[in-house]
């Protein structure tokens, strides 16, 4: 349905981050949501464990919660800021490198807190209605229409709405809805590592048992582990590596020597013990990447979030990533003035090619983080590129900044980079033409043309960056 | 089920051209096999029209059934050699570009043929029972069982083998299982262009229209048309466009415009009132890529084809893939004597890289044949690969003859053609730095050093290749 300036009913599937998120936009703009989550409520549930990686909030995130009001509560009062990565390496060293300039941070927040707090945002608004334990199960998607199942029973009640929200994960039902649409490209990509979270309790004065404000890495080739700060001075571990890996330490000693061998400085501060119950008790868990295109179906559904482009966590974007969808289709709602079918058919025109750039930047992030975050060239690239942007901010902005920093399309920061590495490599190109035109020169006597052919090298330089 | 040796039982699902030799296969080693096509028997069927293209055989199909004794007939008695693709330029000029040398040749075979002929000899075999319109439903793959429902009935029936063949093609139902395991990587994607079959009939003689022997190619930048002869004298055309273009041409003025402008010479031998019949009685039909891996689940279950890696049929290679994935399975087989685990293992691990390659060569191929193959440096390159290929047939072998006349793996045919990029990119490098160096050595009258940098140059060079 296409309304101008009118109130539309909106059905979300999925009360996660982006879904509770997404209702708080929806119901500001006045218009009537219903949420559908087939979990059960997160505020009164047990503690979810093994839930908690991707959670480094940035730019794009706070400027989406901003508009909903909830940027100071959620990231400056709560948010743990963490201005630098710190790498440990195997023999107790650690380096920190800074993520920017030493205004720019990233913050360390609780999955399970951040969702609290927006789903008790959205609810407080009469325009929202929150299900728990209703499970989508169906549905025709080109009508607006969804099939929900209560949990427990097998009764089937149909929803419908002027627009269904597909927000709900990597592995969302809507988006399966989707697939029957013909002409949907669509991919899933899981890599051969997997992930589990292990905990760094605090010590016993109740501090944090590391320096607070920085993301630990323990890089170690094929596989690393991480730690990211909680509210409570403990910390969220969280180890990568391939499944077969995992799979090979299967007895309490292996495990020990494995940890003992690589990393060293982590074992006392989780525990013994500790580590060898959570390790036992858990199971990795996989990680997927996932593109498709396009997001939407006619003027009554989309996707959005993890549903549209769950992303591998290696570059702390994920949730950045859909919260800036929530704004960016925000915006487009007001640009369109509510018309469903062209606000619908932008964001999945406009939005497919930076989601999927950031999903590239991530899997590219997997091996930066793991292993490239060791090598002397990445080091002194990092460092150039810090110089550079101090030396002219606005025009040399480095990948990671433009990413965590900036508000740039995640698109444009790839061809940004890319741009950066042509200038760098033409560069080197033309110092090293010049130094051996310099020694020709002196070799053969021969100055006054060698400089002539400088004088004209230069003069003719703009054309190559 | 693992047997050593022993005869299994064998459910393929799929009665199009990869599923019946499949059948061939199995049998001649003994196996038992049932298969379940959800279409009627085509040798009974109406025409089938607009299923016709990608029907281009080569070496590999061609191995495949001189395995089950069916190339003879199929083949030799049955294909039309074409030795050469034919360039139609705009303005009527043809243009002759050899495939291979003046040996080596594709044959065109009609699809329903070479689908009844091999129905027939599967079915011959004892060994073989052939259900159609039996549908596959749904299944547990990892027991070896499939439900089928057969046509017009709502009833169901559950089919248990010890094996499991999906060769049921690019919209695979077996596919959709082995999508519910964990870890299963996939992905669709379609092309912005659609195909669409036009005929061009026999003259009234009852000759063919056009010459013969070769592949009739109108490329036109974004869109093409094709050409392949059949035995009784007509051509199955195929007109290659984005869907918007298709869309545009809504009145039969439009269409014959067009024709008339970009394909002239055809028009004639289509004949205005057939074209504008076929052409609106007809939809353009998409075209897909998938990839996916694995391939199998556990000791139970297979997809091979087009279910496994359909591809955009550019490169003429999708039933190559197909059959060759037969052959490939059948030695896998004898190899580890009918131990179902390990054979299912090596043909998921040995055969996913060979599949991706070449759907990303057929990929490629979708820019060549409509546009490259009208720029003079392809063309220069072409010649110099067949230049090359004469001085030395066995050490540069040129891209399209290791797809389309060799059994190179088809990632190896990748990388011996990076390879060979490679060494051509470096020799021009090497000798515009000797002309440049020879041409210094003129100028500065430093002859003697020169020579001596030439030397070494020379002598270094092997590193570089």
């Amino acid at each position: 349905m296409e309304q101008d300036g009118g109130k539309i009913t909106v059905t979300i599937v999925g009360g996660g981050l982006v879904g509770a998120l997404s209702a708080c936009f929806f119901a500001k703009r006045g218009h009537k949501v219903r949420l559908y989550e087939y979990r059960e409520d997160i505020r009164t549930a047990e503690y979810a464990r093994g839930r908690s990686i991707n959670l480094a909030m940035s730019v794009r995130a706070r400027a989406a919660l901003a508009v909903v009001g909830l940027e100071g509560a959620l990231v400056r009062e709560h948010g743990i800021p963490m201005r630098a990565r710190m790498i440990h390496s195997r023999n107790g060293e650690r380096r920190a490198i800074p993520y920017g300039t030493s205004e720019q941070c990233i913050y360390s927040v609780g999955r399970k807190y951040l969702n609290e707090v927006l789903l008790t945002a959205a609810e407080k608004n009469p325009n929202v209605e929150l299900y728990f334990q209703h499970k989508m199960v169906g549905g025709d998607l080109s009508k607006g229409e969804i099939n929900v199942e209560v949990e427990g029973s097998k009764k089937q009640m149909m929803v419908k709405a002027d627009l269904v929200i597909g927000a709900d994960g990597a592995f969302s039902s809507v988006r399966k809805q989707l697939m029957k649409q013909p002409l949907f490209n669509y991919s899933q990509t899981y890599i051969e590592h997997g992930y589990m979270e292990l905990c760094i309790p605090p010590k016993k004065s109740g501090d944090f048992a590391m320096e607070a404000n920085y993301l630990h890495i323990w890089p170690r080739g094929n596989f690393m582990m991480i730690a990211l700060p909680n509210q409570d001075c403990s910390w969220t571990v969280t180890l990568f590596m391939p499944f077969e890996q995992f799979k090979s330490l299967d007895t309490p000693q292996k495990l020990l020597d494995f940890f003992n061998h690589f990393y060293p400085d982590a074992v006392p501060l989780i525990g013994e013990d500790r580590l060898v119950k959570d390790f036992f008790e858990s199971k990795p868990s996989p990680l997927v990447s996932v593109k498709c295109k396009p997001y939407h179906v006619g003027s009554s559904a989309i996707i959005i979030g993890d549903a549209a482009h769950a992303m591998v966590p290696f570059y702390g974007q994920g949730m950045n990533a859909g919260f800036e969808d929530c704004h960016i289709f925000d915006n487009l709602m007001t640009k369109h003035k509510n018309n469903l079918k062209k606000a619908l058919e932008e964001f999945s025109d406009y939005r497919n090619p930076d989601a999927e750039a950031i999903c590239n930047l991530a899997m590219y992030n997997y091996i930066e983080m793991r292993d490239l975050v060791n090598h002397p060239s990445f080091l002194l690239r990092k460092k150039f590129d810090m110089f550079a942007h101090w030396l002219m901010p606005n025009f040399w902005i480095p990948l990671y900044s433009s990413v965590t920093f900036s508000h740039m399309r995640y698109s444009l920061c790839i061809k940004n980079r890319e741009w950066q590495d042509k200038v760098l490599h033409r560069s080197m190109y033309f110092l090293s033409f010049a130094t051996i035109l310099g020694i020709s020169a002196v070799a053969y006597k021969c100055q006054d043309t060698i400089l002539n052919i400088y004088t004209s090298m230069i003069r003719s330089a703009h054309q190559y960056f």
